[in-house]
Formats: C-alpha cells, structure tokens, sequence
C-alpha cells in the first residue's frame, strides 16, 4: 500500500470534501440526479454523529484519498455496520480499502461486535466480488431492500475466528 | 390525544409500511423524485439498527399513524439526533408528534443525553414553528448544509432545564 497516506477519524468539516469527491470517483454516474442520490446517501449527520467508527485517508498535499463510513448497531450491539466506502480509483489495487475494512474489523471487535454487514446494489459486480475476498458472506439480490426499485445485495462479515 | 393509538419500537418489517406511507403524507411532493429523495433519507438501516430510540403509532386496525427515527451520537454521547418523524395528515393537531418527541426526550434523557438535534428544509415553514414549540432553537438557513443545493435549517434542543 502507499506508504505516504495519512488515515485519521474525520470531522464534520470532512462531509462537503467527501460529496465533491464522489462525483469524479463514480465518473459522474448517472449525472446530476446521481450527484444527488449519492449525497442523500451521505448526508451530514454521518460526519457528525458516527466518527469513532469511521476512517479518511489523505495524501501528503492533503487531497483526499480514501474513506470509509461504519457504526455499531445501536439495535443489536453484536453487529456493526458499514455504510459507504469510497477510494480514488487512481489509488485501487494497492490495498487501501482492504486497510480500511480490516482497521473497522479491530475498532468493531474491540467494542464486541460479532458480525459486520453492508449493502449494495446488485449492478455493482465488483462490489460483489471484492466483498467475497474480503470474508464477507454474499445474500441473494434483495428486491427493494431500501424501497421500491432500491434492490440491494447485502453482506454479513462474521468476526468470530479472529476472536477464538 | 387519540387514546386509541398503541406505540411500540419498531422492527426491520415495518420499514417498507413506512416508505408507502411518506408519499401520501407529504402529498406526492415532487413525484417519483420526490418518493425516491424519501426513500434515499430513510434506508432499511434505520429499521435495523436505530430501533431503541426509535417509535411508532399504529390505529386498533394495524394502520401507521405516526413514526419517529432517532439515535444517540457516537461521536458525542451528549447528543441525540432526530432524523425523521411522520404523522398521518388526517391525525394532525391531536399532540401525537409531540408525543413521539417527548418520549425521544426521556429515553434521551435516561441515556445521559443533554440536547437533541434535527434538521429540516428551509421551505418547511409548519417544521420550523412547529419545532420552536416544542422548544428547539432554530439555526439560519444554512447552504449546502447536506450537499450542492441541499439547505437545512438545524435544530437544537436542550435538555438540561429538566434535568435539574
């Protein structure tokens, strides 16, 4: 991975940082009516309210590199829950989100989560297949998980075997 | 009130009854943009995982009257966070919602919570009164608060006055 990014919590002054770069980093899927469906999936209460299970990566010049958005379920404290990942697509392939996940594992495990979960959207195949390498068990496309037409594929992580 | 409502916690399943309920209430705003925009604000997470702080009304015949989803800051467990509450139109005016915050209020307070926080959109006039009297503070209107176009107007309550 390279060596010269920084990783810290993030701040609420982070959100708008983040929503600008989505656009770029999605190529600008789907247009302005992508632009805004991404930011009401990252409204900014997550930058608020959910920092302790949450992670940004930046470069040296301090432009941004990597994030990810998590929670501990506040329904079951067994599991915690991943919301939205997001690395540079001039960064993939060099283990950042992998670093990501795994330092969510720890801080989950830590508070006593048992499993993590995440969503996405079953067009995205290599969501898919990245969340399989990384232990993540795969459901079947779960038609209108989040709403009508909103199908999503969910993934549950178990955290056990580290623990044994 | 209507003495005849029952309020209990929700559970993942009453997500979808939730969703089909926001197009009439709000009227239809904004078409099927305006039910997908809802949709987005109000993913099955909260359903799953926000329950403990979260509260819902139903009619002797099963039918949704009324909905509040709330949680307790991870980043600032001083802090509770209202983000979405519905009551059925034809309910209005029967003190049913300030129910729904009152009960947020005391299960906040019992967690050691000291003030709560939401948010609406500057266009909501009835939202802004409505939340200056049941004792929340009311910020500007402030841009892009949620994203490019995205204002809000935040809300603060404290919950200290109570506790004395």
């Amino acid at each position: 991975m390279s060596a010269d990014l920084t990783f810290r919590q993030p701040i609420e002054d982070d959100h708008a940082r983040v929503l600008a770069a989505l656009g770029p980093w999605w190529g600008g899927l789907k247009g302005e009516a992508g632009a805004k469906e991404r930011a009401l999936l990252v409204p900014r209460l997550y930058f608020q309210h959910f920092t302790p299970t949450s992670r940004l990566a930046e470069r040296p010049d301090g432009t941004l590199a990597a994030f990810l958005i998590g929670f501990v379920s506040q329904t079951d404290p067994d599991t915690a829950y991943i919301h939205f990942v997001g690395v540079d697509p001039q960064l993939h392939g060099q283990g950042i989100g992998r670093s990501l996940y795994e330092w969510f594992f720890g801080q989950a495990r830590e508070s006593g989560v048992r499993k993590v979960k995440c969503v996405t959207s079953p067009q995205n195949a290599a969501s898919r297949a990245y969340h399989a390498r990384l232990g993540f068990e795969v459901s079947e496309v779960l038609p209108d998980y989040d709403g009508p037409g909103l199908d999503r594929v969910a993934f549950t992580r178990s955290l056990a075997a580290e623990r044994a």
